[in-house]
This record gives structure tokens, sequence and C-alpha cells, in this order.
């Protein structure tokens, strides 16, 4: 029952804490606001505010002079740009980088294509353009990123590796987390991109309101990443989601369909492929609508195991098809009512390409916030690993 | 930061709860080990184990008389049977009831043989005679009992019912909540069996060291439940681990392979055609032997589907086909090494049949503990629903 000092001190730590979640992410807020939001004292947030103002986590809005009753009170601020963080899609085609500032507003987003058949030396080199290319252009250094999260294809284990499958040529090799900590001291990781396109979704993207999720990031592979009471499930090795590994569920032919609809245009690339059917069958085109159902029927074998194994709430398509899910969803319904035995809400994604880096931003965040939990509140700087 | 009485009263309480903890499932312990346990001052336990003697939730053990040196301590202990919980399997072919204590150490079990085509009314009345069997075995009357879990077959909703599918006769328009509610006031909950026999391997099982659990309920029929993160995952709708209902995984099938062996008696019900052939093939029949892997070649589409959806740590394989697991697990093991990408560990079940009623055991205590977590330590009664 004692209360011991460091009781006391980690008290006040989490107190101060408290008021920082308070403010992020709010309009700037008085004392009293903060004192709801916390439930602690207004005394007690005074004391605590004016130490965060000091230590830099947080800045003073002094009243305007336009203020015409009584004495306005003043307002407080969390400094969103005391730190940032950097979420990076690694993909077969192209690399991605978003900078984002502590409240997750994103401050740059650039894309470069990529060479398909780059190996990891000349991938990460180009990956390292695109980073200096948004470090400069928002006047930073590598010491002004606080976390930094990047995604790539295939499961991933706890050390960045891709040891088990991967598209991207010799990256089961590769180990992007030494190369981009070489230049970085802040903490990094390297997720699977449909994972971290999960997250997007339930961060900013359709599936806000959802604790139970089943993505797909469909394109010309298709994969799943699963968020479940409103936790991302990496699995014991870092490989749950890559359902599409197993034949039968027939995802590994279900693109296959697009590609081989008779009236495509013998020059088109694959993907171009597949865009020029969901544009024919949106136009009405039979041979392309009967491409489309075929390749929903093999996609919903996978959907269903997914949907019967965990019963979600919300399944999510995204990824570079879901341009097309005016033309995907319904025919897609329509085959997951024959396997289900209760059909869950089916989303299209609004993020489009943009969710693996989006994802990778949150997980930078998260990894930000679990550093103040466990390291407590220093003058705001870069976490090291 | 001020400290109000409500607070201290909390305060209180928690460290109350905490002592409780201290005791349970331990041998009966002195202040100072519950202090150490606790993380609390020797003179805070001194009054909250008193007072939780007062209460009826420990009891004093008085040193013995055959101590030589020096004064012993007073040692205290838990008062397990303070209060009782049930764990049911309401199964096709026979009701098991479980009797236990506050630290799960079982009073009773009573196994009674179910009529597989009996109508809900008769089934339900078969159960009640079987709890009737158990308390009045034990001395006891419902009011002794603080929470009731039942398992059946079939996915199981919030509100215990089974209405998407049953393989019980008339089932799906069964209410046990309410049946067992009619004579029962304290919580009671109905869970599908798959899921209960995952929590039992978890508890007392083979899988008490994994976090991230497949459960396999293999008979008959074949069903899954899941563990991640060592959390029972039920599904938004109740309906997680239905992946056997997918025909692409083949689990509706797999038994028949077993049933149609060459060689068994033609006057074998479906279980002991199976039991025949599983002997046979230990025997080194080659028919059966064939049937054997015939099944496991089934089976292990849909247990991979469950392995790449979510990369567990270990797939437990349980239900009454586990007597059977040394001839089940090793063509197992080789037929899901052609479809995973990583495979976990395989491991036999060794509750057999009990495992559905354990973890409704387990399942009832949590609710106890959640009460008590939520209600607070008033003398130890039922709580009510």
């Amino acid at each position: 029952m004692a209360t011991t000092g460091t009781d006391l001190s980690r008290m006040r730590e989490m107190n101060q804490l408290s008021i920082v979640w308070a403010l992020r992410g709010n309009p700037p807020s008085t004392v009293t606001e903060l004192a709801g939001r916390a439930g602690l004292s207004r005394p007690a947030v005074d004391v605590l505010v004016q130490s965060l103002v000091t230590d830099g986590w947080a800045e003073v809005e002094e009243p305007g002079a336009n203020s015409v009753v009584g004495r306005p009170a003043r307002r407080f601020r969390f400094r969103a740009d005391a730190g940032h963080v950097l979420g990076i899609d690694i993909g077969v085609h192209k690399i991605l980088v978003v900078l984002s500032d502590l409240e997750g507003n994103l401050v740059r987003t650039l894309r470069r294509p990529a060479d398909p058949e780059a190996d990891p030396r000349a991938r990460l080199a180009a990956v390292d353009r695109v980073i200096d290319e948004v470090l400069r252009g928002a006047g930073m250094t590598p010491d002004d990123i606080w976390a930094i999260t990047a995604g790539v294809t295939g499961p991933v284990d706890a050390s960045g590796r891709t040891s088990l499958f991967t598209p991207l040529p010799g990256w089961n090799a590769a180990d992007p987390v030494a190369h981009l900590g070489a230049r970085f001291s802040c903490p990094i990781q390297v997720e699977n991109d449909c994972k971290l396109a999960a997250v997007a979704e339930r961060w900013k993207g359709v599936a806000s309101d959802a604790d139970d999720i089943v993505f797909l990031l469909a394109g010309l592979r298709t994969g799943a990443g699963l968020i479940l009471d409103g936790t991302l499930r990496r699995g014991h090795g870092g490989a749950a989601g890559e359902i599409g590994a197993l034949k039968a569920v027939r995802w590994l032919t279900a693109p296959g369909h697009l590609e081989s609809c008779p009236g495509v245009p013998a020059s088109a690339a694959p993907g171009e492929a597949a865009a020029w059917v969901f544009q024919a069958a949106r136009d009405g085109d039979r041979d392309a609508r009967t491409a489309v159902r075929r390749y929903t029927r093999d996609l919903a074998v996978g959907v269903a195991a997914l949907v019967l194994a965990l019963d979600p709430q919300v399944v999510v398509y995204g990824g570079g098809f879901s341009r097309s899910s005016d033309v995907v969803l319904e025919p897609l319904r329509q085959e997951l009512t024959k396997h289900c035995l209760r059909l869950p809400e089916l989303r299209a994604s609004t993020l489009g390409d943009e969710s693996v880096a989006l994802g990778g931003v949150r997980l930078s965040l998260d990894e930000v916030d679990s550093r103040l939990l466990s390291d407590g509140l220093a003058a705001p700087s870069a976490p090291r690993r």
C-alpha cells in the first residue's frame, strides 16, 4: 500500500503522457479542456503542460487580441513537427516514400519507378535516392527521422528479411534493416506489404470502424493482410496472410483469366492487360465480363477460406486492381455467397497504391509511441535502436 | 495528481485481488511469500489477507505442533471451494459435465450417452439430468454454481444460439442459455465445441506453452478452433474456424476415405469404421494405410489453408481421432510440407474427448475472474447475470 518515490515519478510520467495524448490530434486546447480529456485536475494539468512546453513537446498559443469579453484562456498545442517518421514501399515496379509528422500529417510523398529486374544493391540504392530527395525537399537530415518502416512483398521475418519467398530478384539474401541502419540511427522495421496496407486501411481508409479485417492486396499477385481485434496479425514467423501460396485456393491462377482474355492487345504488358479487360468489362464486352467473372470465381475461393476461418467484419479489396472495384466487387460478392456461412461487408479501398507506405507511417508512429511509453518523456529527440 | 477517496478504495480492492491471485494455485503461503509475489509491503499484506479470511476467500493454516525451531509463521490458503463452476459438452452422441472448484481442480466428471436423433427439448432434458446427478453427487444445489459454459457443434452467436448451421436435430431453434437460465442465476454462456477444446489445450493440454494455436477437432466431422496472441478468436459473428464448410479444402470428404476402406466390417457404425481402419493401418494393412493417407491428404488442404493464413506456432490434432494420432500425424506432416511455406509444430492432443467440457470450465473461471475484477471482492457468492 505504501507509495514509493519511484511510483510517484512514474505516475507523474504517465500523467504527462496522458496530456500528450490529450493534446495530439486535437485543436489547440485550454487547461480545462485537457483536464477533462485526461481525467486529471486543472492545477495538475497546469504544471504538467508547462513542463511539456519547456521540454519542447507543446507550444503555447496566446489568445488573440480580437477577443472582447473577459480574458480568454491560453491554448496549448502538440508540437507535431518535433519529430518525423518515414513510410516506404519497396515495390517491384516502384518506390514510394512518405514523410509524416508525429500527428500523422503527411509532409511529403514521392514516387519513383523501379527496375523490376534490379538486384537488391541497385534497388536499395534507388530507395536511398528517393529518401534523399524527400529529406532534401523538407530541409531535413537523417537525424530528424524518428522511425522508419518499409514494406516489401513476401513473408518478412523478425529481422526484416524475406528468406522464405520473394518475387524481388535476389531479395531473399537482402538485409534492408542493416542497409538503412548504416545511415539512420532510429528504429527501423521491414514488414510485408499486405500487412502494412491493411494497417493503413484501418488508420485512414475504408475500415477505420472495424476491428476484424481481411485486407486483399489485389493485382497481378494477390496477397492478404489480417487485422483481428484491432491488432495486425504477423503470425509466429511473420508469414500470416500467405494463403495465396495454397494451390487449392486458386489465387496463383486467378489473374491469368484476365491476361488470357480474347481481344487484349498483343502488345499489352500484364498489368495493362488487366486494366484493358476491366475497362472492356465496364463497356459491356462479353469476353471481358466472362474473364472478370472467372477471375472473381477463383479469387473467391481464397477469400472464402479467410472469411470462414476468421469471420471478419469487413473484407477490403485493395491494391492496384481496386481502381476497378466497380466491376469486380459485385461478381466477387456473388461468388462468396456460394461458399460462406456469413457474408462480411465487402468494401473497395480508397487509398490505392499509397496504402503500403501509409501503413509504414502508422507502424513508425506506433514505434515512437511505444518508446515514449517505455522510456518516458525526455526532451523531444529521435529514439535510438 | 490528487488522490481521491474513491481511488484509495479502488487501490485497496486491486491490492486485495492481487493477494487472491498470489494465493490461488499456490501451496499455503506466509505473509512474506505473499508480499513477494504481490509486490506489496508485509504490513499491508497482513491487513489484506486477514480481511480475506474474514470475508471467506482465504483460510489460515496454523503451524503444526511438530515444528521444533522458533515460532513458525502462519500460512494462508485460497478457499478454492468457496465456489464452483460447470463445463458442459452437449454432443451428438454424449453429454459430459465437469464440475470444478475456483482453482480449476476437477471435483466431478460425468459422461452419459445421448440419442443422436433427440430433439432440443429431449437433449436439454438429458443435460439437466446429468447436471443434477453431478450436483447431487457433490452435495450441491444450483446456487452453488458461479458460472456455466456449454459447448455445442456449429457456429454459436453471441446469444448462445446456433442458427447458421448445426448437426444437432432442430438445434438451430434451441436457446440453451434461456433453458439453463431457468434454474441457474449465475452467468451462462454457450460456445462452439472446437473453440472450447482449443482453450482447454492451451490451459491443461499440449499447447500450454504457445500463444498462436490452430486446434483441430478431428472425428467424423472436422472443425477448427483458433487461439491467437493467447486469445480465443470468436470472429465477428462467432463463426471463426468454420473453414471446413469450404468444399475446396476437402474436410467434408476427408473422413469418407476411412469409411469406404476395403475390409471394414459391414456392421460397423461410421465411428467404429474409422477406429477399425486406424487399427488396421497400425497393424500394417495396406488398404488401411492407403485410406489413412488419403484422409490426411484431404485433411492437409484445410490445415494448410489455416497455417498459411495464420502462421501459428502449433497445430494440435485433437478430438476423437486423436487417439490414433500415432498413425495420422506423420502422413499429415508429409502432406503439409507440400503446401506450407513454414511448417508449425504438429502435436497430438492428450485431453481426448474431455477437452470441450474442460475448455468450458476454463471460460467459466475466466467469467468469475472478470466479475471479481469489475465488481470487486465482496464475501464469496455466485455472481448474477
